[in-house]
């Protein structure tokens, strides 16, 4: 099973963050179910960069998308007081913390949530004063410390996502496979450990960047990639996860490939 | 640089039969150019299956070919003796025989004319009685075997192009990442040589097979490949191949990415 986290509600997306404002509840309900249909894990809710609003905001979006469906809800943001208010918001069903890393106090904040509300937690690769990871033995430094600390927590292994951070190839030819080699890596260390990464970053600054997508998608899948922050209404990026699911033999009889032919889910 | 052996000069589609019986030269010349013109290294000439018109029609499309274009070309026959006519049919230029394998009595056959013409050669990892591999390790002994065989009649690793035989996923699940993890193997034990497969089997008997292809292609250029037989007018396939490319770090500074996107050559 791919882990995918529908990032659709988003406020830094414009017509989401003026639904929000509005309380438009039908145009966030819409947009929850399309992900849902299209195959969504869990429905990430991010509630906007604005510090005064997003409090007000994470609220209600998670009441309208707990209305909408009975999928896991995984929250996106910044802010530990933001977090707290939104698992207290949640009506008990499976959730995500968006994310901890290496930030002074984060994880130390935030890991007493995750105990006890037992939600899954995105880890990412990033050091003490957000500092980026190069190299793949820096990403797997980084995951392994991430995992020390959810461990030392009391967290298992298998409700942790490592995000072990896509940079771009324009800048650096070798971000790309560096990070393959960092899920490779990772994934023999942690076998449990699960990923969940943004992809869309390897392309920034080049044309045609759907390409660039996909076909790393597809490398990072075959190296271990579990779980992606996606948009599962883009048939483009569902084809191109289920076809790499079939061909790496992920997919039993590739039973889920044709299903997702059979009902159009794909193109 | 991805070796890209053209594979549309082929007797066994209709319309390339049909021209070459009808010594139809326009429409030959033009397939040539166009798959010139979309990223051809060798162009490949297939000159059918009915062994009575073979020889006459390989001799034939030879001629026009040679005419069309400066680019290497690939000869590609089950009859050594018509292999060994094309070869005289050459001007000089380079060439690649397709194929040899470990079929009794052909590699001892060809590997004269691959050393006396200075051409590549491709190996299919095919025991004898056209026995195929099953596991990444089956594949990888194979190439060996061809490997010693090539190297005792004193061809160098860099003009050989191991095939290790894509089989489709659909009747075996597990067939693509043997596929893959051959390619890894082979890779690290010869260094020198380089790959040339033919990936559309992956996808046999099951729907909307590029989707399956273009994943795939991803997969083993990551793990290697470094050619394949291919449509290079496909802009699909193409799109894939330069997107993988740059993601891995193939590509400096994404020129040959960005060349063909500028140019209109993928989509």
């Amino acid at each position: 099973m791919f882990t995918v986290v529908a990032e659709r509600i988003n406020c830094t997306r414009k017509f989401v963050k003026a639904a929000t404002e509005a309380r438009d509840a039908a145009f966030i309900t819409e947009e929850v179910n399309k992900q849902a249909e299209a195959g969504a894990t869990f429905i990430d809710v991010n509630a906007g960069s604005s510090p005064d609003a997003e409090m007000g905001n994470m609220i209600w979006l998670l009441s309208v998308v707990q209305a909408a469906t009975a999928l896991p809800i995984s929250l996106d943001s910044p802010s530990p007081t933001v977090l707290k208010a939104g698992l207290e918001a949640l009506d008990g069903r499976k959730a995500m913390i968006n994310s901890i890393s290496l930030e002074e106090g984060r994880a130390e904040t935030l890991l007493p949530l995750v105990v006890q509300y037992k939600t899954d937690v995105i880890g990412l690769c990033m050091g003490a004063g957000q500092r980026l990871p190069n190299t793949a033995d820096e990403r797997c430094e980084f995951a392994g410390q991430i995992i020390a600390v959810t461990r030392a927590a009391g967290v298992p292994d298998n409700k942790v996502y490592i995000d072990p951070l896509v940079q771009c190839v324009s800048a650096e030819q070798t971000q790309g496979a560096e990070f393959l080699l960092a899920i490779r890596k990772i994934h023999a260390a942690y076998p449990d450990v699960h990923f969940c990464a943004g992809i869309s970053n390897v392309s920034y600054g080049l044309p045609q960047r759907t390409l660039l997508n996909r076909a790393f998608l597809s490398l990072a899948i075959w190296e271990g990639l579990d779980g992606a922050i996606i948009d599962p209404t883009d048939k483009g990026v569902m084809a191109q996860l289920y076809a790499t699911l079939a061909v790496v033999g992920n997919d039993e009889y590739c039973m889920e490939y044709l299903t997702a032919v059979r009902e159009g889910m794909i193109v």
